[in-house]
This record gives C-alpha cells, structure tokens and sequence, in this order.
C-alpha cells in the first residue's frame, strides 16, 4: 500500500522531528540505520504473526484446523479494536462539543460508515471459517475447555459503547454477561457503562435538531395539527361513499390510524414504551429524527440524514453478525442444550433480537411516515437557517484540522 | 464460536494431561487457576490489540486514519500466516508421499479451497481500507517515510512456495525484490527458493494420472489418433461442399485446426514455450491434467478435478487481489512517477500478468478442449482402475488422522 | 462472455442442423441473415428489458425509486428460475437412479454448490435495495396495494422442492400460504407437494449408504457397542478419582453423554421426533450421514461429504436470505402490527426458524460426533468397496454425457 | 418484500384514480377482480422467467449449463438497465439546472452511491459463472455462433453516458464497436454521442465551484502562491543544511517538486495532455475539483466531496468488472488468439486501462496535494458563504420533490 512512499515526494514535506524526539521514535516505530521505518517493524508483525499457539500442539495432539480457529478470532478481534477506535473518536467529537460546529459532521459520518464497512467485512468472514466442519472442530475443541467467544472483552465494550442497555440482555446461563469477564477487565467494562454511549449522544444531538424549538418553527405541533387534518379529510371522503364491504374496512382502518398517531404525540405513551424497552430515543429525539426524515433534502439536513442512515446499516449488521455466529455455531456443536441448562446455541439465538437493535427507533419510525403534502412547508426563516450551517466557535472556522 | 465448550460434554472427551504436561501448556496457554483456559489468553489478545503504534503520534501530530491503515495491514498479514500454514501442510502431504493415498485428496482439496475463500476476503477488504481518502492518506504518510508493502515477507514468500518463477518477476525500479527484504529475512526467502513450489508437486502428481502409461491405456498417442482422425472427417465434409466464400473459410479455420493441434503433440515446442515461461507444466504433467478434464466424471478422478479448478480459482483470486491493490494505490497517490523511475503504480500494474499466474497452463487447456467423441473411450481395464482409488500403504488404511 | 465465439474454432465444431431445424432455430433463436445468433435476440432482451412498468407512473406520480424496487425483485426471480432449473435436475438424476452410477454424483455436487453460490449473491443483493430508504418506498408502496412478495409462486416452488414441511409453515395472518398464490399456480404448486422433494431422495440414498448392511459390515451396532465401551471406560475413570466436586461434576456429564447416546439408538425415541418435526430424515438414513462424516476421508466417501456439507450451506443461506429479508422490511416498514393481526416483519421474522431448515438433522449430528478412536475401525472387505465406486450399469460406463 | 402493504395503511393513502384511468392501469399492471395487484403481474413474471430458449435444445442436444450462461447474462442487462436509469435521471438533474438548487444533491450522491452498489454487486455476479467449468462451456459454445457479449447495447450506451471518449476506445479487431452493434441500434447508440455526458455536466459543475471566482476569493491564485512560497522555505531549509548525500537528493527532488507544481499551473500545458487524452476536465474545472478537496469539511462542500469519491467508486468498479470479465474469459477459452487476429482475451485486457477511467483526473489530483498550512486560508465572507447552501428559484423551496 505504501509504495507511494518511496517517491521522493513524501521525504520532502516530512516534518523532521528534533534528534531526541527520532530517537525515541525509532525504537518504538523501528527504523533502519538511515532512519527509514522498516515495514515489518511498523506493524509489529513478531507480535501478531507469532501468537499462534495450538492448544492441541501443546497437549500433543496436533490439529491443523485449529490454526484457522485462532487466526480467525485474532482477524475479528483486530476488527473490533479498530471499531472502538472508531465509536471512541466519534464519541468524542459529540462529548467535546465539536459537533456543533458542522464542519465536524463529515468526521463522524464517514467514521460510521467506516465502521459500517468493517461489519460487512466481518459478516463475510464467517465464510472462511466454515471451511471446517463440525468434525475437524471437534477434534481440537475438547482443548479449549472453556474458552468462549462469550469472553471477547472487546466486543461486550462495543456493545456498551454503542448503548446496548444493561437490563435488556439476555442473561447466558441464568448469569450475567460480567461474570464471563476476567479480573482487571471487568472494570474496564463497568466504566464503560458510566460513560456516555454512542445512543445518548446522538440522542443529544437530535434534541438540538434546529426547526424543533415551540417558540420557533415548532415542527411537532404543526405537524400534529397536519396529520390530523389530514386524517379527517380522508373520513370525510370515505363518509361520502356508498355503503358498501370496502368502506367499513377503509373506515376501520382510518379508526386504527387515528389511534396509531394519537399514540405519536402521546409524551406519557412515549415514555411508558422506553420503560419497556420498547423505544430508546427522548420524546424530543424522536422529534428531532422525524424531523430530519422529512426535510432531508434540505442542505443542513442531508449529512444528518446519511448518519441516521448509517446508524440504521450499523445496527443491521450488527445483526446480522450475531445471526452468522449463531449459524456457524449451530454447524460446528448442533442444538443440543449443555447442563447448565441452555445451549449456547439458543442463547446466541435469544440475542438475534430488537432488544440488541441500538437504533430500534431510527427502523420504528418508518411506521409514522405520511403524505409528502401533510408534511408542514417551511416559512422562509427556518428555510434559510436550514441552508446555513452552524459554525460555533470561531477559533474553529479555520482551515486547521481538529481531530 | 466456543460457546459449545461450554457444555460438558467437551470437558468428558479431554484427555487430561498429566500434571506437568498441563503446568507447561497452563503457561504457554493461560489459564486460570481452575484451569481453564482463558479467551483473552488463548488468543495472546495482549500482543494482537497493542500493536497499533501510530508514526504520527510518535511525532507529535496524530493522524486518525493511520490507526485504520495499520489495523487493515495487519489483517493482511495474518491471513498471509494462515494461508502460509494450509501451503506448507498441503506441500508436506505431497512432500512425504502421503497423497498417494488417496483418502488425502480431501484435506489438500479442502485446504487449497481454504485458501480461495481466505483470498475472496482479501480482496473485499479493500473495501475497508477504501474509506480512507488520498487526504487521510496525505495527512501521515510523510510519517512511514520508505516503509512499503512491497517489503511483505510473508507475501514474497506465499509467491515463492506457490510457484512464482524468479525470472519471470517484474523489477521494480531495476532492483530484484528481494534487496526489499532485510536482515534474517532474506535468508528465509533465498531458503523457500531452494524448496519444492507446490507448483512442482502438483505437476509431480499430474505425471502419475493413471492412464498415462505408454504400455497401457496411453491416453496421449490415443488422443491424438483421435484428434487427426476427426480433423479428417472434417475435411472431407467440408471438400463436398460447393465452392463458396463459406467454403474457403471453414478450409482455412481447418488448416489454422491442425496446426494448432500439431503444436499440441509437439514436444520440442512444448519445452520452447516452457523455457520462454509461457508453460510451466512438464509435457507429462500437461498430458495429465488434460486426462484429468477430459475424465473428470470418473470416480477417481472427481476429486483431482476439483483441485484443477481451485488451483485456477487461487491464482485467480491472487491475480484480483493485486488489480485491486493497483486501484487503491492509483487512488491513494495518483499514477505519478517517483525520482527512481516508475512509479509504484506501474509497477504494480506490470505485476497484474499472465507472469504471475503460476497454474496458467490450467487455463490455456482450454485452448485444447475437443467434442466429446472424440476422446477416447475408456477399456474395461482403465474403467475398472478409474472406479477404484489407490492405498499405497496398508498402514495408512485405519481411521486414524495422518495429519 | 462469449468472445470466444467469435473464433472460428467454435463454428468448425458447429454441427449444422438441417435447413428445417436451422429455420425452426433461427425463429425462436433470433439469427441474422449469415445465421448469427444475435446476442440481444438470443438473451430476449426485448422482453427483460421492457418489462419494468412502474405503477407510480401509471397513476400518473412517477416515484423514481420504484424502478430498482420492481428490477431488484425481478433478479431475485431470474435467479429464483435458475435454481430450480438446478433443483430439478439433481432431483431428475436421483429420480433417475441415474445417482447409482457414482460419475453421476460430480454433477449433483456441482449443482448444489451453484445454488450455494447464488444464495450468497442473493443475501449480498439486498445492499442494493438497501440505498432505498423508508421514505422513498413510502411514496410509491401506496400503488402496490396489496401486490406481496408473499406471493412469489418460484420461491414457495423452491421450499416446497427442497422439502420445506407443509405442517412445519408458520401460517400468515391465520391463513395457508396457499391461499396467497392465486389461480393456475395453486396447481403447479399443489402438484409439487406430490413430487418427491429433495431432502426425500436425499434420504434415500443415504440409507443405501454402503456400510450400513446388518449382514455385512453393520456400521450401527459396531458403532452402538464402541460408544458404550467407550462411555464405560471413561466411567471407570472417573470412579478412580478422589472424590471432589469436580469428580462430581464429571459423574453427572457422563450419566448425561450416556442418556444423550441412550437417544441416538432409540429409533422409537427416533419416529418421536420425526413425527414432532424436530428430525426429518429416516432412521436408517442418520446412520448413513454419520457413518459418512466418520469415514469422510475414504475416497468413495469424499464427494458425499463433499454434498452433505453443501446441503447444510444451502440451508444456511437460505435462512440468512430470510433473515436479511426480515431486516430489510423492518427497515422499510418498522415493525408495526397490521389490521389483519400479525405484522409483516412479525411474520417473516417467525420463519427465520430451524423449522424451515430442511436438512436440520445434519447440523444436529454434530451433537453425535466421538473421538475418533471410538469409530469402528473398518476391516478389509469393507475398505475395499469403500475404495471402489459403483456403476449400476455398463451402459453407463462410456464417455457419453448423460445430461 | 411488499408485506407491508398487506397492512391497510398503505390501502388508506391510496389516491384512488378515476374509473378511466384505472382500466388501462388494470391492463398494464395487472389487477385481479378486486382491484389487487397481482404480484407476478406487476412484474411481468410471464416475461422475465420464460426468456430461457438453449439454443443447445433447439438443435438437439439439451446441454445444462447453458440456462446459466442465458440467466447471468440476463441478470446483467437487467441491473444494466437499472444503471441507465439512474444514469439518466442524474444527467437529467444536471441538464435541467435542478443541481443549482442544492437540494438535489442528496439524490444525486444517493444514486450515483446506487450505481456502486450495483456494480460491486455485478463484480461479485462472477463467482457464479464461475461454477461453470471450460469443458461445460466448451459442450455449448458452438451453438451460439458468434453471439457476442461484446455486442450488448445496453453495456455501450452506458460507457458513452458516462463519458468513455470514442477516440480513446480499444479497437476489436481493427474494427470500431459500433460495428459490432445492429439495426436501429447503432441510430441509439449514435444519438448518446451527441447527448451530454455524466463526465460533461459533472465538469460544468465543477467549473461553477464558489471560490474560484477571480474577483472573489480566487482560490488558484492564493494557491499558486501559497505553494511556490512553501516551496521556497523548503528550499531554503535544504541549503542551510551542511553538504552530504542526503542534501543533494533533497536538493534534486525539490526541484522535481517545483517543476511538478509548475505543471499544475500552466494552462497549455494542460490542454495539451487533453488533447491527449491524459487528463479529461477542463483546467477550470480540476481547479474546483481540488478546491473541493482541500475544503471538503465546509458544510457546503461535504456532498460534493462525498460526489466525487462515489464517481472514483463507480470508475474503479467498472475497472474491476472489466478485469473480472477478462478472468472468467481466460477461465473459459483460454489466451489462443483467434483467426480474425487478436483473442478476446487480449482484447478484453486491453480495455481494462486508465483509458476507460472516465475520471481519473479525480484520481490523479492525489498527485497535487499539499501540507494543510499551505491551502489558502478562507476569509470571512468566503467562508460564510461555505456554510450557505444555494436555492436558486424559490419555487423550489418548498417541500415539494421535483423528481
């Protein structure tokens, strides 16, 4: 990938670093006698091309698969670090505030699709390891005791990050997912259920959604007023039909969706539903997607949208990762349920479930979509600060980069 | 994945090492101190998740993006490990003779299959590093100053033991590249030209194709009997046609026909070809694998067929991998020429050749593929050896693994 | 793809059908007036690529998004033919008996691995209809009415030829999947419902499974007797430990491995569970697909295993094909209960089940799997056959295509 | 996928069209009794699945594989003409001047971002052929003459909508590909080449970039002067060091530096590679492409940047399709070269060239990057109007969609 680096090119805009800082550099970046970095060194490959130990090689018996086995964990953990990375840099562009300056949005966007990407990525590898079959599994799999992919201590960060809720996992063997983690790590996983996730930021962050304010645009309640005009001119033009099968049915189900929407603007309903579970976003959040679902076109709006869009992908591959795994799991050890009581099997199963879907508002949401000529026109003022973005601070409205 | 060692059932089929035997393996593996071993250890996750060093934050100005380009990097050397282990061990199967028991074609059957699905992740996670810009990639790559994938042992050492001809290589910059490796590793690399490519193994194993033997069914002489005898039909159909423009072509394809079939029972001009490098079979081997095609329905030779197409879907697969790295390079620096000469795009664009595509005369057969009828039919005696698979070794034939 | 053909090789090989056939041909095939085959004519083009009308349009509000909407379902139903183009045949050579004469078994390997290949650009193909979002199918879902991919005639063609159970379907909204495809096509489905179904020829042909005959090598009994040695070996064990929770532990597995093994041999606990829909295939067939997976290297064995592991693939992207569906439509719909009762998504998602996974018992057998030194050890006689294929029929036994 | 409009919601919003207009939808859609819409109908299943006619079965002799090679060809041109439409209604956006109002730009990226997907979809379409082997390919080849894919319209007329320049094209056979399309196809392919292309019109935009303007912010003046400075103080830097090897090559490679720079500035000299087909943009508008670049974190400028990537997406995925194609070619007929002189496979790879990338000037730019201190430094008018979107005719700045 770097051959570009040998053109000349490069050496000239190099910054060169004072000798103590290079010193200090080269041994922990590696570099040649000429100060070149050497690219084995650059990535550490004694490390992560020597952590490969058989367990079955140890104990005697030499399974080849179980290379593959190892290797493939190692390729999805390397993955997840560099999704935490990612979650991390992104958190910290909305906890810092720079997201207010919307120059920032196209960091954050294309981090969540990067992260996106990965996914894809790592759904794909679940084909490279059912090239083994359950029987070159078995013969390697009584040295793993029990080793757990329940354990990764990455992916339960992620899953933390991300805002996966603490009362809505599934307990695996009547146990919580803690106790599957080890010593120091525990902690560093119960800080991360203090921090702010990924969902409580962007739920800030859509509280901020400009048009929202009641002294202002106030989007909600002109389009609480639209929706329901909108509803009872459709009553009136089924009351002028005939009687006849077709309206009752038309008319019942104006009935449901009067019900339906009623239920949208209901604050005590909303709330009620994130004490189930059931929704995760504020009241005001909700608004605040809405509102970017149906102005998306407009300038301000389209980066945003793509974000809601991207945390949508995120989460369905998410998903549909857990979905592999339970597949591959269901290949290598079938259904069968352990002493313990339930399998691994159904376990993994009972988390291919909305209950681990983040952004469960983001898909619900496409069961309040109405008439593009319900939608509230915007009046000229909201118009034109929906074609300029914020910048917040000055310091910031520079060509210099704020990583 | 290991959910399933959980259960009880594996912990019953382990043989428990005695006490020593599990305090060595405890150290190397980890384990707690029931002795279980744990997921974070096994997979030596300590050395795999901190050999992220970023050269840009060593020298005082982090890069975001560098942590993505050294994480995708890394990936594509652990997988170069895992494809490494499947070559060595299905070169080991030929090396030691063991794939004259046939019961052994399935596991160098599923391994070089391995190798294909390993290389279709390979290519796709391109995709990954593709959401990085050429502006990401500016910003730190003054920082990696010579450091280039060009100097990827691990990958000059996959091209040699799958058979990558020395001579056939592109210089880069008029140097050999293997002044790009340094120290230890040159020696390695000199070593793997000095070993059997599993080139030369498989065309070892395609001499052996049964039916070959001159004083028996002696496919070859039988074969082009056949080929020269149906030209000749041909030819007399085509001398009864009226005069025509039709006519006078259909004779001219015929005579461009023989020719090129003479070319195919020419020896001589076989050895030309292979000592220009445009095949890289022996006459033998070439007269095996076609065998082989031609045959591939019978029992015995099912297998050895599926091998054939997934050695071609290897060195396909290999050849994509580098189109893409050449696209991703055009993307990431431009075409532009460095001081030395090429740029590293050329370069690298020279590489995507018939040059490096080692099975290559398992494409060009297909130049020689001829109507059904006109293979030869098989005796009773061929047929019977063709339905019959061989056991060199009567120790080998229990069900116990050889692995 | 064809440039090939513009070679003249090809047209030498060309048998020239009679001027009354080349005139039928050259009708239906679309020639020019040479006899070319014009590419466009030959492919249909006029009617693939005319037959996107887009509903929105119709009613005079052109919606752009419906285009990919109606073209993304017509690839999944060109794709839909092609697999039961393939199912079919591997179904006619079972049918046939033609599977007795092993050269056969290259071709149904082939063909089941090709549906394998299509499933996994079907599960990819829904990150095209991803681009659509929720918004853009909202305005033009209204013109569909009540138009249902529920109603895809191929696809439940496709369930119903593999074997997916008629009393294993989850019903829609109380209502027969029947009942959804309308007119002449409830026949054509009916009919299939009469058909042997694949998983039923399968089945058939594991149970002829060579190995299997009670007078001759009787794999089950050897097989029953080994495990319970085994089982009592371990037991004895256990028995010399000092007593300790752990010996404990270790006493209830075994009594659990011994009532789990108890099972397998039970073929009234067996019928059981077929009548129960939690296995499908016979008795006598399990003991096929075992005894396959034990002796999986014997060469005679290898392209079954080869099979069997496809069929699971097949299965398996079936169901990840459903899952992905399951997404989609959440996403384009939220999860929302309809008038009728049980949502879309609620609907779809139920049939993400092992209950419509047809080849379930071979994932379940890797609950069945033992150390390999338990396996019988096979004596000469039945290595030999094991080394040799079968051919039912000399008349088989030429180089003729069979197709 | 339509399960959802089994729910009477969709019915409701319905805008039911008068009885006239609902008979001739009936007829053209396909209604059953009650008004439904029949899901086969509406996507003309009757056309789509009964397209497969084996010219193999016509003369004769059924051979299998050629319903594949029919389908996957027919699964292109379906998705080709999906491609076309998008392709089309973005050139339709940029010819109507509806791109000035930056509300499109949403649907613009949105579609080009489809047409990637589809592509990657198409790249990966290959795995599927590819279970066809040579000698399956080689029993039906015959029979399809001189069927080319080399002669699919669809395919051509999307090479000359993006803006494949005629001059550039890689004769076949010494003879132009017009040559190889038919009847009243040519007259359609001709009228493209006098169309606007997507490469056209994404120029004209570019040119209109706001900043370029030379009485406003005059960002190539500040840009020249900001690099020759920064490349004065680099040359001075050099000079001061004490003379070694290292100065000299520092010395000479900012000299190449200089030149390469100067070439960016000077207008002839651009005109010049036009006219030779290495650059492709007009001068001014490489200018807004870089501008583009170096500010793409301006809110006005994060989907324009994200425009150009996708572009490169799309011209890399075409490569990528390009050298799929040559593969399976090579896979299927081997390199033999055919009487007409070059084989389809040199021609084929000769084609995947940067003369096919219709913007590899945007790729190219990567040459051209600078040190973020040295990009001009926004003023304060220039910069608010970066955050200002433009709307050119308030009668677009409504809610309305102008699709």
């Amino acid at each position: 990938m770097t051959e570009g680096c040998l053109l000349s090119y490069c050496r000239l805009f190099k910054n060169k670093p004072s000798i103590e800082e290079s010193q200090d550099a080269s041994q922990a970046g590696g570099e040649d006698s000429k100060g070149r970095i050497i690219y084995g060194d650059y990535l550490q490959l004694d490390k992560i091309t020597t952590a490969q130990v058989l367990q079955s090689e140890l104990q005697g018996n030499k399974i080849h698969d179980e290379h593959l086995f190892i290797v493939t964990h190692q390729a999805y953990e390397l993955w997840f670090k560099q999704i935490l990375f990612e979650i991390d840099s992104v958190r910290e562009i909305f906890i810092s505030g720079h997201v207010r300056d919307e120059r920032n949005m196209l960091k954050v966007n294309t981090r969540i699709h990067r992260i996106v990407m990965i996914f894809r990525l790592l759904v794909d590898q679940f084909t490279v390891l059912e090239t083994m079959t359950a029987l070159d599994f078995f013969d390697f799999r009584k040295y793993l005791v029990n080793a757990s992919g329940f354990e990764s201590l990455q992916f339960r960060l992620l899953e933390n990050k991300i805002g996966v809720q603490d009362n809505l996992r599934v307990p695996y063997n009547r146990r919580h997912y803690k106790d599957y983690i080890k010593g120091d790590d525990t902690e560093t996983l119960l800080d991360t259920e203090q921090e702010p996730t990924l969902l409580k930021l962007v739920e800030e962050w859509l509280e901020r959604t400009p048009g929202l304010e009641v002294d202002g645009f106030n989007f909600w309640e002109r389009l609480e007023i639209n929706i329901f005009d909108g509803l009872n001119v459709e009553e009136k033009k089924i009351e002028k039909m005939p009687e006849s099968e077709e309206k009752e049915k038309l008319m019942a189900e104006l009935v449901k969706q009067r019900e339906h929407f009623t239920s949208l603007f209901d604050e005590k309903r909303h709330d009620h539903l994130v004490s189930k579970g059931e929704r995760r976003l504020s009241y005001k959040a909700l608004q605040g997607a809405l509102m970017i679902y149906f102005y998306r076109e407009e300038p301000r709006f389209q980066v945003p949208f793509q974000l809601l869009t991207s945390l949508m992908d995120m989460d369905n591959l998410m998903t549909k990762w857990r979905y592999n795994h339970v597949c591959i799991v269901h290949r290598m050890i079938g259904s069968k349920a352990g002493t313990g009581g339930s399998s691994g099997y159904h376990y993994l199963r009972s988390t291919v479930s909305d209950r681990y879907k983040v952004f469960v508002d983001l898909f619900n949401l496409a069961t309040f979509l109405v008439p593009r000529h319900w939608v509230p026109k915007l009046n000229p003022t909201v118009h034109t600060f929906l074609y300029m973005a914020e910048c917040c601070d000055s310091s910031y409205c520079s060509s210099e980069d704020s990583d």
